[in-house]
């Protein structure tokens, strides 16, 4: 049952994501006592320029 | 007013989403009772390397 | 696999509920194929005072 | 904290969307009176041909 | 079009509200052009309880 | 900049939540390599009558 949005920047590599949602799956059956086959997890990739912070878009910071 | 979210995997058809909105609509305004133009719905392809269910990527699990 | 998030005014009845969780899931698999199971629906109850349109709060729309 | 999604029509320019959210950052700390820094704002664009009202998707309006 | 989804700490007033959904609906349609009527914002009240950065609740992090 | 939203049955006690918190965190740090700062994580009580998974509502699926 439980689902996880995740929001990230855009960017990251296959094994990266692998990585994250096995961990996040992991976490989330060891502190509820759910099954990983319950566990849905949704990655959602933001580019820095939909994503801003303090008014700025984060494409925009470093400029 | 009702605002309906769809998340599925990415691939449909442009007539499978037609007859998918026109369908969810018809269904929320006999339930509901409310009027078509009050419904708003928001398809959100995702791809099976974003979705994972029991901590696999859904483009992993037939690898 | 389709995951569907519906907004609604808070205050509909359990049967309202019931017969609309099924009449989604009947036309989502209709249309795209897949099974029952795989079709999560979360109901997300909005109070009037919460949601706004044209910059007016519903619960003051008829005041 | 606040963090806010806005879902609008894909296509915007670069320029409209560096004023949106710092318009809805000023007005945001202006109401809340909350630090700039604290908020967060996430843009998704939206296709015409994802997004349904009254059970047709806009890319089917016009024709 | 534009639907705002904003989540922000539980316990505001009903004037900030009211104001905060006027002025984010001002500034939307000042930038995208776009009618007041066209502009749906949904409000979502978090608990502090609810709501974790860097690891720890804002509920335990005066504690 | 990481943002979880976790959606999960209503009901967990303030540990389980507190310990889920930490270990999420934990976990997307590990593996994105960022600062547990910038990580905020939404969570999403879920009524099982709100929820359903193949037409019926987990509040009903017992009965």
């Amino acid at each position: 049952m439980p689902t996880l949005h995740v929001e990230l920047f855009a960017g990251r590599s296959k094994e990266q994501k692998r990585e994250l949602v096995a961990g996040l799956t992991r976490e989330t059956c060891r502190v509820l006592g759910c099954e990983p086959g319950a566990v849905d997890i949704i990655l959602i990739d933001v580019e820095r320029d939909q994503w801003a912070t303090g008014g700025t878009l984060w494409s925009e910071k470093d400029s």
